[in-house]
């Protein structure tokens, strides 16, 4: 993770949260009073962006000591997340962007490990998708390694990926790849989305890294799988629900990619007890 | 809305996804071309976010026409949320940042509306909390206010909320509202969370403008209202999950406030279908 | 005060200044020279600004050591108000920046302070206005209070302040207070501005929080402090000179809002005073 | 002027004020609703920054036609400074900045014009400092201008300064000027604060652009213009107040810089009636 | 291209360069003045950068008239490459900004052009570096594909590229490989940087998408081709001068990256000349 | 350097080349290794940037150890540069960046320093342009100070040169002199760019403070100097190569402004090797 990054996200964070001031911690806080807080967890899940709830805390007091389990433990209700302690003050007023950030990354994180465990034992990986929340989406991707899942491509810029407008905007499979050969770098991979066993044929025929199967039954997937034969990465999306993995992934393909795990994961329960410093 | 918040919250999310370019979209789509484009609704739900969804394409093609129905509209699947005209590339490189906007803000009226038809009954108003999605809290509360919700505070420097470790930081409820007071102007609000009706007495002697019942029970929230006789808002909070909002309202509270609203709503399922001109 | 803030308030203040480079400082200060400096008072005041201050310093070299009065400190002609020692060529560059904002904030307080003696007597409480400087509000807004003013509200984002115009864009007080209970959540307190008494009694009617008399005589502003009996916040407003401020506390009012306070305040006159270490 | 940190200071301004929404103009103005307005002079001065507040109505709304008299303009009550129409929303939002803007920026024109016709009978010029409002001083520097006055100065960083504490420093007015010409580049004016005759002398020895004259009497002023005699600028600076600048100007020096101008320079009267489009 | 970052880059660049203002257009230019310009090539070469010219001036005025050849174009001395009509002061103060970026991005792209054709007849591609100016790496790398080359990595995180140091780090190729295939997603690219040619077997085994041979002979060049028998890309780097192209291109690699493409070319002679409308 | 501005310019280039991350790195170094680095010169030549590099490391660590020789320092190959200790991530991470300001600003300060060498022995002084890369000037003029060059003027905003341009819109020097001494402080200088002897003339008539003989041939050159006597500083300028240097020089001129020492310098080759902890 780019520090430089994460701390212009958690910077962000707080001043949307304290705006002119915390007038509460301004009322009740005597200036210098310490503190010392807990992180628990209420739920089972996955723990992610401990390091994300860290620096909320040291943007406001940089002597915060934070020390946390690591991104990817697995935790059960009553289990020590994090010890905080530090100006009282600090803590009081960043606690809610550090629970906001913490609970939401690790709401991914649980998600991913519950899908990535139905996969597991056909070899497939789950993955993400660019349906993440706007503005946080490498704390997210993060948070989907955290739960043992991988990264799909990180924007618009590191990877091309052809979908059904694309193509037809170029005219074919075939000129679409041709001309994203042509324009992009040697370092870059090309992927097709693909709706039919013919357009598969049609990517392989380009020569492509990976193919998208888009909405495919079970049984058109695992043709798919079979035509392709490690000619290229297969990949398998479009409303695949959690449920849905084992079977999808019974089907030989790679990877699967779900929007759900960034655009819809609840966020896990936690909650930060205070204690004052006597 | 403020307007520069809008565009800078979406310029981000711009660069976020486009970075240094669109590599598909620089290879596939010849400069000139034009596209329309067309928003449907792929499940149930109430519309928010068509205001952020109109910035992302404008902002790439300040030419871009966007159409939409209006916020806060219920919509069914199939149902035409927006169209949309202007050059093909800035639509396809605009599309998945519109629509992570826009599927998350509906998703969150759409949930907000949910828990509204359940209170109306009651006469009480269902808001929403400080757990939104960082960097997002101004859309997401007016995504809440689309689906019929109202908004808790909107941060820490508009109103005091007393919680638990300020009281005890202040010694008791009595002298943190007396701090509170003293510290904020004439133009601020307090309110006190409290964990008994003994702590409601407290409050209610120490003078606030409203009462939090936090995690109390349906029998403790009916004596509680009883005893507050409408000298201070009375607001529900604490794991209120959707399904108890109703038995939740019936115990006369002014206002619920749920968290689950920005924190783990599902987004609403909408697809862009694109069609270039001839 | 959000220290994120407050930082980036300062940096800019220190680019505005330094720009490229401190031409005189790089010319006659050796790296590494050590210096100490004193601010002096040079009139009668009220001291606010001190942790602005320090922040020019300190973000130029961090290792400034910056010791001063606490805001609030009443001071005389000579009194010392901050001693500080570090690199010279840091103190040099941030003197004037640290200087502008610690006179106009003292400027502001010692104002504020004036005017709330005045009040005193009658119990009256001094708050501000929004006629503050751009960029600078919360700066300004914590020198009130340092002066034992009170605050206003902090922006258009916090509280319901219904004009003459809102009004009549609404058509009437009425309307117009419906209106804003409906939109806005209910942490927001709802004043409004009236220019009689029979706008008094609309103010009354429609239920508000707080009701601003706008340029009133002292016998109107005795009979609408009858009128409203306590049911509101009385706060008395429009072209109030520092010389007036006792009669209209003794009206019986409960804040008066002065924009003077911060849109025509003079600077307190201090000085700084370098001595290079040996 | 340079247009984009024009913006960017507005820019700033509308968010410190606007924050989230203005929950006044969101809950009575009808979106759609046009209205006009008039700005007028509430008192006897002269107009500067109206290309300022031009752009806070522009950015809220960028339709809205702004038409003011030219900066510099004299008015006297009564006055009309400015007509707007547009959006009812945008011009009641961005009301309060655009005047905070013009009532500081007249102000400081105001009282830049009134030294200046004090000055003129002698041939000096009135120049501004660095004791401007942190943020704002390019705009406080036109407004100078506009009142017939000159710029000091913009910053460190282009041209030299060398005071008391620089000097001391270098080990005296010869060899701080001497590394100052070895540092900086062949456009750039060296000065030097003096405080005595004989240090002007040195000054003269050492070759300098300009040399000011630190709180000198009246009498010390005339000798050393004589002693100068045309060889360097004379500027005469140091607690000047406005009463005393002709007897200054008569002493026959070239500039007298006053801080006044933009440290404590009270704001212009003007205010703002808004008539609603039928 | 972004336009979102593009407009940035050169916001700063019209930043850096006018600062507080342009002291000369404001003084001689009177507002509303409006002027045609012409830009010139004064030698030989091939022109990029023209949308970024064109926002220089757009940006100070958006009616600005701004006509182009297209990037890739080659000129020759006295060729027109670009019309600009508009207001005379927004054209000259932005002249300067325009220039600087046009002349170094036609430098890149004619010293690219050059390295591309003698590469041509062997079938290898021209591709350029991280050593990029910082800050323009986007605009540089566009420029580089205007000349006929193509595009490296660009930055660090859309492609992995194993270096000496990497390799040491974690324990040879074989290991350094295997981590980055665990950490990294299926669209990800991966690289090795080699030296000898058992490394080259190294990398072969470890399964990489390209092998970069570091400052090798040609002789190597040629052996290492043979080996990898197009299992993987083979880039050439390391040292290479514009006049060893060819003949590292014979060797039969797929791409030379050059570093000197962006770190050391030249910049363009290019000239504007401006005439004021009549 | 202002600090603040260093700190922003490096943070830019290191967001700019790590974006999301550093696969590479975040693949193969474990966190809590650390490193030491060495950077050697591998050509001749004259360090600039040293603070610069430092600060690219530090940015990434806090605690990054950076020794290096001071700016100005004449290398030769295999010579020391840094030397640098702290987290392997961090130092492999920044190393691009670094090295990518450090061999361009060296390049710079090398290139002045040939043609400082070149025109000593006639005591003309080289000074750059505004032809510098956007957004780096402020760092290419302290190289080309650090070569043993001064500075022109820093931007548009800290001195006036009136070119052929503003003078025919002004209608003449004279005309252009007098609009440019009315509207500038006093602490401004202003040039005149000449073309004939007849405008060398017109400019000392107008009373300037230095003249930029443009493209003269040296004869005329010659006969500048001989008319101006000392009245106004004199510039040669206008595609001087380094070559010509000396012979420009020996014409009398005070300075000679040369763009090619920014635009178009080659990158100083400079190598940084890193050993691993044990």
């Amino acid at each position: 993770m780019n520090r430089i990054w994460l701390d212009e996200i958690v910077r962000t964070a707080l001043e949307e949260d304290i705006g002119p001031g915390d007038l509460t911690v301004e009322a009740v806080v005597d200036p210098g009073t310490r503190a010392q807080a807990r992180i628990y967890a209420k739920a089972e899940g996955v723990i992610a962006g401990t390091q994300v709830a860290a620096r909320a805390f040291q943007l406001l007091d940089p002597e915060v000591r934070f020390q946390s389990v690591p991104d990817g433990t697995e935790v059960a209700p009553g289990d020590i997340v994090a010890d905080i302690s530090g100006e009282a003050a600090a803590i009081l007023s960043a606690e809610r962007v550090a629970l906001n950030f913490l609970q939401r990354l690790s709401g991914i994180a649980t998600e991913t490990a519950r899908a990535a465990k139905a996969a597991a034992p056909y070899g497939a990986r789950i993955v993400d998708t660019r349906k993440t929340t706007p503005g946080l989406r490498a704390l997210e991707k993060a948070a989907v390694r955290a739960g043992g899942g991988g990264n799909h491509r990180l924007g618009l810029y590191d990877a091309v990926l052809l979908k059904e407008n694309h193509i037809a905007l170029a005219g074919g499979i075939g000129p679409a790849v041709a001309r994203a050969k042509e324009r992009v770098g040697h370092m870059v991979k090309i992927e097709v989305e693909v709706e039919s066993l013919h357009q598969v044929e049609e990517a392989l025929a380009a020569g492509v890294d990976a193919i998208l199967l888009d909405n495919m039954s079970l049984d058109e997937m695992r043709r798919a799988v079979e035509m392709i034969a490690g000619r290229a990465i297969v990949e398998a999306s479009g409303g695949i629900t959690p449920e849905r993995v084992a079977e999808v992934a019974s089907c030989g393909v790679d990877v699967i990619s779900l929007g759900s795990l960034t655009h819809s994961a609840r966020a896990l329960d936690l909650s930060l007890l205070i204690e004052v410093e006597s």
